[in-house]
């Protein structure tokens, strides 16, 4: 059986990682046969937003505990992910992955990574495993390897921005998935463009079959 | 086109909503061609419960707010749910629904319910209006009317104590739909019974159908 490694960012679109991009990944990789393990970098969350009013709240947040309220307690911090275990690593999105796991939401193209998270692509890369990526997670990707064909959804600012990074951008429509086969790169949009629950499991799943194609 | 009102109980099956089975009513419903409405009570979480460790925090939440995580933000208090204007109401399950919506985590078959939630489902069910409730949420429907035929999955404790509060309980197994005619209530288990997430998904589509069907 085929395993996935899913990184989350946190919990909840606007601080953390997309619930339902992260929990239709999920349902995808099982529906399509394979089976996955959850990860979160043990690393406090860059703020956390009230998702009711959008206003800054006077907390802190630590995004693997919260990042465990997705994969109901069964989660491992992300050093304890060796790509050599696994068959593909999955990124869902939210502000989460721009916030916590770089820092592209406040400086766009000039952004850096979180080092474990840079660490453990640049392995996976080498090892040749495929890596998928929703919504913004892509600029992970384009970041750390500069030289990479992927989409951030419609062609607007997040894509001037990963094109500024040195990658080439695809603009794409619902549920289309973008493929990298020099680095084994798998993208799609969902929540980047207005979407439905619907078109969004749409997108997982779809990535998840183009994944296994080549695993 | 049929309006389902999904009532959320925080973000997080150990203090707030079973994430998954919350999302996956809200993918079950649009799939089936219906639209959802997502509420919250707005009242302080009973406790905060670290998903990794299982510890309690020393933070207070809301469920409003929390839930609104679920709900990428478009969500209301529970207070401005008129059932005049849904055609049913489904309530997610989570141990939020046991120790926020009611007392039953603490108090067992001598709990009470948040007023806001027992008129609501008092005044749902003299409108005749079809009311889902997956995973321990059933325990609702046995406290507030009592004689009512539910399930809460396997026949152990907690069939046991909606028997007490005066239900008739029908175990079950995964996917299966319990539905009260007289009184228009679908239960199904969920993660009452240990769930893949492909089961949760077949469990949320198969209550939701069962209710199209009524509707």
């Amino acid at each position: 059986m085929k395993k996935f490694a899913i990184i989350l960012a946190g919990c909840g679109v606007y601080d953390g990682a997309e619930i339902h991009e992260a929990v239709m990944s999920m349902y995808a990789i099982m529906k399509n046969g394979a089976e996955y393990q959850i990860f979160a970098p043990d690393i406090a969350q860059h703020h956390v937003v009230n998702h009711l009013t959008g206003a800054e709240m006077p907390e802190t947040r630590n995004v693997l505990v919260e990042s465990a309220r997705i994969a109901r307690g069964n989660i491992k911090p992300v050093t304890k992910l060796n790509p050599r275990d696994f068959d593909a690593l999955l990124f869902p999105g939210g502000f989460g992955v721009a916030k916590n796991l770089c820092s592209y939401a406040f400086n766009g193209a000039d952004c850096s990574v979180n080092p474990e998270i840079s660490v453990l692509i640049k392995e996976a890369v080498s090892l040749r495993k495929p890596i998928g990526a929703l919504c913004i997670s892509p600029v992970l990707l384009a970041k750390i390897m500069g030289d990479v064909t992927i989409t951030v959804g419609p062609d607007e600012g997040d894509a001037k921005n990963v094109t500024a990074m040195g990658a080439h951008h695809i603009p794409t429509k619902h549920g289309q998935v973008i493929i990298d086969e020099k680095h084994r790169l798998f993208t799609t949009p969902c929540y980047q463009l207005k979407s439905t629950i619907v078109q969004v499991a749409e997108g997982a799943d779809n990535i998840v079959k183009a994944m296994l194609k080549v695993m």
